[in-house]
């Protein structure tokens, strides 16, 4: 499996240049603004979104001008989505540091999420693209409404996998078309490739959570930078978790934890039975793949170039990550 | 007194356009959103942001297909501004009915201010009007660290009137002015124009803050919608209680209050000797019509017509409400 770096290879010395651009956007004259935005800004992340953005641009016209400011926005527009949910679910570790509600309290949290929202929108709207400042905010609508609706739906066992892939769709491929949707448009693609770039986001991005929510069960405290299954002890119903409970109707640990949340016992079964299934957790890298190769299939119209290598390469990376 | 009814008059039949915009935004496919948008943008107000947009745009070329969704746009960020202020200081009345976070929780109140800031910027999208779109967005900055900086003062009596006209101009005037700015930019005026709205915007908003911080102290909780002096209990210092300690330096219970937290007793003396130091309301009044006069002093040049007096009478009305 490439790293990465190696996909990022090409690019590496524009996405630096992204990185200079957020840390940037950390100086302002008001020195606890500064301390706050330096914090959830300059801790490292997988810049997957930015990268996909400088990627899709560089089909046709590629103007690193005009892209900066749009893959800076997408980093900072993320960021501020995981400030508020970190502030929401109370959540103390994010990407092994604490979370600005744990350092500053989720008033400082909610606050600080709004400026980096505001930050996102006046650099989408510095690009001057009327196009891309109007995703940017239905993409902002689509993902709130995303998660009000995951939240709505907390410890609710009636929710059918149709129901997952749609709330999905909303709080994280939203994002993931978005990035790859601006830099389709900044970089002066036609209207068909626009449309190629769109669904390629799109798919990546749910493939993207379903491998993310699997993790959640799967993977370490180190490796995940925060509790193993916490979407579940939040009442978060994920794949994995629909899956299990698919197969294991009755006495299910699942359903105990949903309906009576007094023993965390429940939560830490069903996170071992998760963990212990390989056809579960092979099912679900199943559909992602089948969402990859799907998100793929349409590549092959853009111009061949090193960017699109690295599209076809970040499909696989994200079937095969185990971080 | 001018009732705001008598000084909204000539523009009554564009604010209902505005109140009937606002309506159809709460119609979406997601019946627990409409329920949630509909509790937070129907409930009344003064609509003071989306009258000074409409009022700003009538005195050159004056187009309300391209002033309503502007005028719209204001009035849901003032709203999300209020829901998440209401969430983060757990205030359980706002208006006199229950808050967002009262009645479904601080997690869905914000998440539902985040979709109301996407919807403001989507609308504010809509005009085309890069000038305004940025305007927009920061503003919202401004306001986000005026709140940010508010929130990390709260308790600290080592704060000026110089440092409280900052924070009211950032988490308030600055919304006024940019009611008038992009209600002067969308209606054509000319820069000069443009300027003497803004100015008029940012005093205005200053002096009704001013006033607001007063009636906070001295009013009733039926008219406020909301407990009598709950910026004082939260730990926000405004020029009432700044006046009151100037005062009376020695004992005060503003600083027993912000010092120990302990005895509400405290707040509510603090509360009681401002209502009964007529010359500390009358200093803050004095200070707010000083600041109206000055917000109005240019309106002179501006073409006369009904807008310009209904400005006049707004900055009259300010400091004579009671509400």
């Amino acid at each position: 499996m490439l790293e990465l770096s190696e996909i990022y290879g090409h690019i590496q010395e524009d996405l630096y240049r992204v990185e200079d651009l957020l840390e940037s956007m950390c100086l302002v004259n008001f020195p606890h603004l500064s301390a706050l935005l330096g914090h959830s800004l300059r801790k490292g992340g997988k810049k997957l979104r930015p990268v996909l953005t400088l990627l899709s641009g560089k089909f046709y016209d590629y103007d690193l001008d005009r892209l900066l400011p749009m893959a800076a926005s997408i980093e900072i527009l993320h960021s501020a989505t995981l400030v508020h949910d970190d502030a929401i679910d109370k959540s103390s570790v994010r990407r092994g540091q604490p979370t600005v509600n744990a350092l500053w309290g989720e008033e400082q949290a909610v606050l600080l999420g709004d400026y980096l929202f505001a930050e996102a929108g006046a650099l989408t709207a510095s690009t001057g693209n009327l196009r891309v400042i109007k995703l940017f905010a239905e993409t902002l609508k689509t993902i709130s409404s995303g998660e009000l609706n995951q939240a709505l739906n907390a410890f609710n066992l009636e929710q059918s996998p149709d129901q997952y892939y749609e709330r999905v769709g909303k709080k994280t491929a939203a994002l993931f078309a978005m990035a790859t949707e601006s830099g389709a448009v900044l970089g002066r693609a036609p209207e068909e490739s626009v449309q190629v770039l769109i669904r390629y986001g799109y798919g990546l991005g749910i493939a993207f959570q379903i491998i993310d929510d699997v993790l959640d069960f799967t993977s370490s405290e180190e490796e995940l930078g925060k509790p193993v299954g916490s979407d579940l002890t939040q009442g978060t119903f994920t794949l994995p978790a629909m899956l299990l409970l698919k197969r294991y109707p009755r006495k299910n640990p699942v359903t105990r934890w949903f309906r009576s949340r007094t023993d965390p016992a429940d939560a830490r079964q069903a996170i071992e039975m998760v963990r212990n299934s390989p056809a579960i957790v092979q099912e679900c890298f199943q559909i992602a793949s089948g969402l990859c190769e799907e998100a793929c299939r349409d590549l092959k119209l853009l111009p061949a170039c090193p960017s699109r290598q690295s599209l076809y390469d970040l499909a696989n990376y994200m079937v095969q990550r185990r971080k």
